[in-house]
């Protein structure tokens, strides 16, 4: 018997990935680049377990059992198992996984990216694959290779056409940049998603605008975000990531029948970040959204205790919210509301509850191994612990 | 002393105007097509008296006094009357005009338009001009070019520094597509407004996407719409339509900071729009917005019944509105909600106040003189009537 555990971060990306090459293969048209944020805040969670005692190969998801064959799952097990000495006596095992996100799957915030690093990596583990898998776990999210790696990551799309070139590989660790954190606005949206697959497909097939931004924008403004990050020029930084932002918006716009992710909220967000660093005289504060309503901000610590005493006026906490539900990962400094800068705005505060809560977070590393038996969501039996 | 009375119409593109090459002349950078709408019930009315007994020169709109040395307002005065027989008595009289829009300019809905078409015809009558005015009307604001013909009107981008070529012409008189209506859902709005004129700047300077929109999309966008125009073509006329206003507000959101125009309330049209399309298996409904949140529903007749129907059940009139109050314009079919299509199309009604009022229209002529005395907005000593 073996048995691994492991945990993957969350990524989020500054310049962003929307359309395929091949959907198969999950190839993008454009390069990508983000963070992967620190996993004692948010993270997937995956044990494996392969004995020569299990009848079948089994598979929970956030304590649901989900079928073992749907085609991305299954490639990234076949994929892995490729690579494997099939000698080693696990080869032969069934296996049992369990996965969890300990952060809202609903609230639309990657959880298949930090999913299918987490189980690519328990899988490698479990094979004892050596070398390079982001390019497996790319075949399960498109964005999960980015979490293979902490810190700093860039998805290169790759030219070749099996995808063995379209892998991730990382700028800069999570240490080089250690003032950075992130903020995320999770917005209280009831609106149907699309999915992000389905929308990708539909821009791929539809907009007019998105090639022209895959061949002519994309990698200058990625080469320009590279040396923004290792040279941690902020303010290059804040506007590369808000205006990347903004076109991968538009670009689901220029979709036929238009996806649309952010909500009036989101773009009250935006009004509030340019507004801030006009006040500011500077871009001290960068919002980017992925395929859902929720704000992630970047910005520097030194940034973080006003911003936020502005945010919490504009978008005041429910009363009947405790704070500890309310403020989730690192203790945000507690600032008294700066009238001035609230006056000069001229910000009018929102209803209550047009934010659900509020994550404070940083970069952080890339998948690790939990060697304490107590964090195995498996039983020795391999049936989930609850 | 001689005076006119006319009135001119407000103009709904279908393929957009965004973006200058020339601020001053205001050259766009592609053309754009729009339908005139019909006088009757939406329009600007302006009065123009000149006579040897006005001391000076004085201009009312909408009961406000205004200078007379707005930039474009004069360069608009200052192209007619270089075209004018300076020989005329009237050249060296000083004007009284008064202008007044009877639909809501607080609305964003074209008044500029409408406004400056409606003062270049009535000056080119006053100063006895023949020919080509709309690159006049063009130098108050682009797209009043479009309000000098009735009817379906193309902007040509022209290719001249002069802006000679810049001119509209007519694709199609008004009862060329007898059976085309517009349904314009004003949406209740408390959000700050970009000015178009701002807006578009700022997308000129920032946008990575206008200038391919402009150089390499619309040419052939416009050639399709307007064979779709002339060959009544309703399927393909709206699939242009909604993806061309799609695109204009795709660049806007690649602008840095962003242009946001339409809100959560215009993209719930868009859902229903397209939703209702999917029913009845073709594009049988489109919208279109300008820069503001308002929805244009470019339909055919046939189609209005039940199409309002579903309108009136999604966003239902507040109770405290009159119903004279809230359908404006043309007599609109009175259905019972068929409970089929509302069923299959899952439809969830929003809060009643969401839109404003709806004013059911259709294409209609150009400028016109009117002849009626009472008609005029002056008294005869060059005030306004009220």
């Amino acid at each position: 018997m073996k048995i691994v555990t492991c945990v993957a971060p969350v990524n989020i990306a500054v310049i962003k990935y929307w359309g395929k090459r091949d959907e198969n293969l999950i190839l993008p048209i454009n390069d990508s680049i983000s963070a992967s944020l620190s996993t004692d805040i948010m993270c997937a969670k995956t044990t494996i377990m392969a004995s020569p005692l299990l009848k079948e190969n089994k598979f929970w998801l956030n304590g649901r059992e989900q079928t073992f064959d749907s085609p991305r799952f299954s490639n990234c097990i076949k994929a892995i198992r490729a690579r494997c000495d099939e000698t080693l006596p696990q080869f032969n095992w069934k296996i049992s996984i369990c996965s969890e996100n300990n952060f809202p799957t609903a609230a639309g915030l990657a959880s298949s990216a930090a999913g299918y690093a987490c189980l690519v990596h328990a899988l490698a583990q479990l094979y004892e694959i050596k070398g390079e898998i982001s390019d497996i776990a790319r075949q399960g999210s498109g964005s999960a290779c980015r979490s293979i790696y902490g810190g700093w990551v860039q998805w290169h799309k790759g030219d070749l056409p099996t995808g063995a070139d379209s892998i991730a590989t990382q700028i800069a660790p999570a240490d080089h940049w250690p003032e950075m954190r992130i903020i995320v606005l999770v917005v209280n949206d009831c609106r149907k998603k699309y999915s992000s697959t389905s929308g990708m497909k539909t821009t791929t097939e539809t907009s007019t605008l998105v090639k022209f931004r895959a061949e002519s924008v994309v990698n200058q403004r990625a080469k320009a975000m590279k040396k923004a990050i290792e040279d941690k020029d902020y303010e290059s930084f804040a506007e590369i990531t808000m205006k990347d932002s903004n076109q991968m918006h538009a670009i689901c716009l220029d979709t036929f029948p238009p996806c649309v992710y952010m909500n009036d909220t989101s773009h009250a967000i935006v009004n509030l970040v340019h507004s801030y660093n006009e006040y500011k005289k500077g871009q001290k504060v960068a919002y980017t959204f992925d395929a859902g309503p929720n704000a992630c901000i970047y910005l520097l610590q030194s940034e973080v205790e006003q911003f936020i005493s502005v945010v919490n006026h504009v978008f005041p906490k429910p009363a009947d919210i405790d704070a500890v539900e309310y403020y989730r990962g690192l203790t945000l400094p507690n600032k008294q509301l700066d009238k001035k800068i609230v006056d000069d705005l001229n910000l009018t505060p929102h209803d209550t509850g047009v934010l659900k809560y509020i994550i404070y977070t940083k970069v952080g590393g890339g998948p690790q191994v939990l060697g304490d038996p107590s964090e195995h969501l498996l039983q020795d039996n391999g049936l989930p612990k609850q």
